[in-house]
């Protein structure tokens, strides 16, 4: 067997591309066929990861930011041993199979992040990276470098063409992450053509304004130059490293490569046919010689692993309180008493009924949970003081103390979302982020990659509605609750007093299978009454706050949030009109939703028909609770600027509308 | 009475936004005070505008892009005689006031566009610097540089923090916008204090990276320097300039200058006196001295405007149809056949019968309306193959053309979107914009600020469900198309056909009072049998496809888009099995929502309430029309990777699954 030349070991992944995009008849041949010997240099010589163990902690992380060159990373976990068999590939954007248009993390063993929405692959390895730099300040010991690994990425032009690729790689500059490395794929070229006519930036001197050590002009089918390229950024430690990689897009095929042509489209029989005699490819679709298996399958995973593994061993000897709280922590297992002590923290709040703004109960929250939860780690988009969530033991990143916990995120959402679903994915954290509810709207893309990654970010949005007051309607969501609710396996907690918000907090951190997002007001909101059980009965998203006399209601008011009090207190005005009311608070109609059917009919039962739900936001959303015979009092304009009490009162969201709609309603049924 | 001092003058705006803030007990005083100085001698002594005609045309446009420093600008209002008494400033952040938390264009004279989202501002300001150029080229002749003003920008660390701000300033670098000219107000304080933890770019190297003209180190508090900065931004023709200027946020005050503490709070009364003290401000709250008022109104606005008119009216003699049509496209008024020949073509195609995807539906649209309507303006995000927003009359405005209208985007979505809402701002265009229905959350708050505004962009939207296929779930949208529609003021069309596309751009052509989304498919759709009433109907935005035999139906199905065909398939179905079925098409809910009540019952009668609504995309919207006893056919959970039909069979939403529902809803009745 004679050894392949580094050239045909690019070449396999070139021609699994092809061959899987023409089977599939559909996908991108052109990424993978332009950065194949890129990735053989850095996979093959580089790249520290164990094949047999995609989950091996302290493995590089390698993210493909654009995305739609997913071959190239099908092809690459396939040759290198991981478990994706050829059958896999061959079925390629196929429903079932493990191969799908874009890399999916949930789908595909060695797979880091879901990736295909431009820019956010970048992002997340920035979250990578920066999980990486803080839990190794935390744990590594003189001599025990047990967290010591790179972040690399892979992004094209469309990745640096988008906003969030500014926000996160000027983020990683101040944050020095030294191991974050990324390579370009300068290839001239995106789906409308020669990038000559929308992208003429610099950019080797943009990333240089950010502060990161920047390598240019690297031909990147050169092995060398890719090899030096990479041993430069490696002993590069304080900045990041952007290595500009000009390539060939579609590189081998005769009459396409350098064109559009090759990005979005099989190539066809017979430039496959081309390609094959250009590259002296002799094989059919989809044949690998062993020769080229044994070539690629030359690293050192298992080893590599099993040196780290000893290193541990030793490390646990030596820090053995250390070693078992990372572990605690990688396998995302809370302190065994922080449920109870979470519970106890609500039952006292239940009994001591303090008036605050939700954002505030988020703080006191914060402060009750964050000293049992070292994993928390949190930030804000430049709004720390108006989000509340800094707490007393939040230390900021860029300090290097080895308990920081805190990111300055500055004006960022979009990126901050996205680096929170890094470090989700890292391991090892708990990540919130906040910002104002309306801003949710920059970041909107990432919670949804959160939710489809899925990763256990949670998204913290204060300033909840109209009740924002004189900021004005730019400011003021309407139609976000709905939105967000409806992005699937997302979670939206808009808790009603200081008890929901902690068990808010409570369930956002005790779910790891999704996002939460945690809506609170920046208005002080009445402290409502309940028993022990009832404060256990939030968990359950929604549930009977204040019950009708005698237990059968002939009416139930629905509200959330800041709403609750209203109805609260329009339950009470036609309860003295004799009239039997059950107010029903509904923090999360997502998790209630997810309740079995005794639940969800115990609370709202198919006989009471007679229901007004109240939010300040839009008033479509609660048409799925309260039909076509019931009432939503809320908001289907934007907002105005003026004190939130005029507002509450010019939009009609008050105590007496709601009174006024039970009683139509209860009239309409009469 | 003494010439006031240019320091004075600006004081004037300080101590507005000073009392202002105070009387709200809210508002941002810190950036009024430290922008004073430079807004004084642009407004003063360059800016082109004519208080007593703040609609004046070839004025220079001026955005605040840092929009919560709403009071420089109302401050500015004032001082120069728009129509903006101190009784307004007296009332800011007051309900009904012209006064708004942050300058909303809809309420405020002089207010080019609404701002407080940050970085939205000066994408705004480049679609209006665009426009500019655009519109000189197609209507400039030698000696009558009838369209020829600049575009000025006012931005803060927060516009340079986000995305949105990298998007559109490359893109702006590489349109070679050289009257747009933009100063950043470099104070080193965001809201979260000093901006050295976490915004650290050297921005003035960023901005060269992108083409612009980049002036340093401007003292923004030197009148002089300011000025000589301004002239030789004026200078460069070529290239956008970016002027940084170092300022003290909250200039004047003794104890909080330069700290953030001045940003977003009142600076309370002491420190109030303390800054009327130090600035020599001897006036009370609200108090402007006449002298300051007549330095302020020494402008020559109504000469300036005097004599652009009277080179129009020259021009209009040499050049009158060039002259009308401008007028005409300033108005915003359509060709006067337009909506005959629409509607004519629309009845056209209802006799053809073309089975194509709405996408190129879109495009054949675009071929037949783009010729009457040399305003519209067009571009996608580097889609223009798949979005099909090409047509054959699309001169990139890159060209040089004089009839160019298409811009290439590069992969800037948000940035996009925000440049269209500056194009409609400024006047004489139509702006379309495209790109997948899944990346409208990459652009989210910009189509919000399209509604806020309003600004009558056309947001294209391909691509839009699981019908997208191989490209999986981060290219599939899902929540999507209920999130748009749940934006106040925003318009969803999902045509069903190509006639139901012909007219949806109609109706979004027609509309000025805000944005429309037209959503279409990748996949191939049936045609479907109208009468030449139907056709009219279906600016309706709901109405009655296919009648029930008699005319009254047991059972109505509702549907948008490709599904339409699912439910007509479904009603022969049920029809065959002795049912009497209504299909309603609802291509734009947000359209028959506002319809007369009398239309809305007569397409969904009350009486009816057995209805199943069939969509593939999340089905809680759909409650609104079926209510608690109906059903609806749509997908809750992410897509997946596969070709299109196997999709839409694996998540059950066929026209099976709607007889099935059909008949489980009339069963129910029974």
């Amino acid at each position: 067997m004679t050894t392949p030349s580094r050239r045909e070991l690019a070449n396999a992944v070139r021609f699994l591309a092809i061959d899987a995009v023409e089977a599939a008849k559909s996908g991108h041949p052109g990424m993978p066929m332009g950065m194949a010997d890129i990735a053989e240099v850095l996979w093959n010589d580089f790249l520290s990861h164990n094949p047999s163990n995609p989950k091996w902690f302290n493995r590089d992380r390698f993210v493909l930011s654009n995305g739609h060159g997913s071959m190239l990373l099908y092809a690459l976990l396939h040759l290198t041993g991981y478990d994706l068999p050829l059958d896999q590939l061959k079925r390629f954007r196929q429903l079932h199979s493990k191969t799908a248009g874009h890399p999916e993390s949930s789908e595909t063993p060695g797979v880091e992040t879901t990736t295909g929405p431009l820019g956010q692959g970048i992002a997340n390895a920035v979250g990578m990276a920066l999980a990486e730099k803080v839990l190794a300040a935390r744990f590594n010991r003189p001599g025990y470098n047990i967290v010591d690994h790179h972040t690399w990425a892979f992004l094209g032009d469309g990745c640096l063409m988008e906003g969030v690729s500014h926000e996160v790689c000027s983020l990683a500059g101040t944050l020095g992450l030294g191991k974050l490395i990324a390579f370009w794929d300068d290839n001239k070229i995106s789906i409308d053509g020669n990038t000559d006519g929308w992208f003429t930036d610099d950019t080797g001197q943009r990333f240089e304004a950010y502060g990161w050590q920047v390598i240019r002009n690297v031909d990147g089918h050169d092995p060398e130059e890719i090899a030096q390229a990479i041993r430069t950024a490696k002993a590069e430690t304080e900045r990041p490293t952007l290595i500009c990689c000009r390539t060939v897009i579609g590189f081998g095929a005769p009459t396409k490569a350098g064109k559009e042509s090759t990005h979005g489209a099989p190539l066809g029989k017979d430039e496959v046919a081309g390609t094959r005699e250009a590259l002296g490819w002799p094989h059919g679709p989809f044949e690998i010689p062993e020769s080229l298996y044994a070539g690629w399958r030359a690293g050192h995973g298992e080893a590599q692993e099993a040196k780290w593994n000893e290193l541990f061993t030793e490390y646990g000897r030596q820090f053995p309180e250390q070693a078992s709280e990372l572990l605690r922590r990688l396998r995302a297992s809370l302190p065994a008493d922080f449920a109870d002590r979470a519970l106890a923290y609500a039952d006292k709040l239940q009994a001591e009924g303090p008036v605050v703004a939700s954002r505030k109960a988020s703080q006191m929250a914060l402060e009750t949970f964050g000293p049992l939860l070292p994993e928390l780690i949190g930030g804000s988009a430049d709004l720390a003081h108006s989000n509340l969530t800094h707490w007393k033991g939040s230390k900021d990143v860029l300090s290097g103390a080895v308990d920081a916990n805190y990111i300055h995120y500055g004006v960022r959402e979009f990126g901050m979302s996205a680096i929170a679903n890094g470090l989700a994915l890292h391991g090892g954290f708990i990540p919130y982020d906040a910002t104002f509810l309306v801003f949710s709207d920059y970041a909107r893309n990432a919670v949804r990659m959160s939710a489809l990654i899925p990763a256990a970010a949670i998204h913290v949005y204060t300033h909840d509605s109209i009740g924002l007051g004189e900021d004005g309607p730019t400011h003021q969501p309407v139609e976000h609750l709905a939105s967000l609710r409806y992005i699937p396996n997302n979670r939206v907690w808009r808790p009603c007093d200081a008890v929901e918000s902690a068990i808010s907090w409570k369930a956002a951190i005790e779910h790891r299978a999704g996002p939460s997002c945690l809506v609170f007001s920046r208005q002080n909101l009445a402290h409502q009454m309940r028993t022990s059980q009832q404060v256990r009965d939030i968990e359950r998203g929604g549930y009977v706050l204040l019950e009708a006399e005698g237990g059968k209601p002939e009416l139930i008011l629905i509200a959330t949030g800041s709403e609750v009090d209203l109805a609260m207190q329009a339950a009470r005005s036609l309860s003295e009109e004799g009239r039997k009311v059950r107010v029903v608070s509904m923090p999360c109609s997502n998790v209630f939703d997810q309740q079995p059917i005794e639940w969800r009919e115990a609370v709202l039962p198919s006989w009471c028909r007679a229901r007004v739900a109240v939010e300040a936001a839009v008033t479509d959303y609660w048409r799925k609770y309260v039909g076509l015979d019931g009432e939503v009092i809320g908001i289907d304009r934007f907002g105005a600027s003026a004190p939130a009490e005029h507002l509450y009162k010019e939009f009609g969201i008050t105590a007496e509308a709601v009174t006024a709609a039970g009683r139509r309603v209860l009239g309409g049924k009469a």
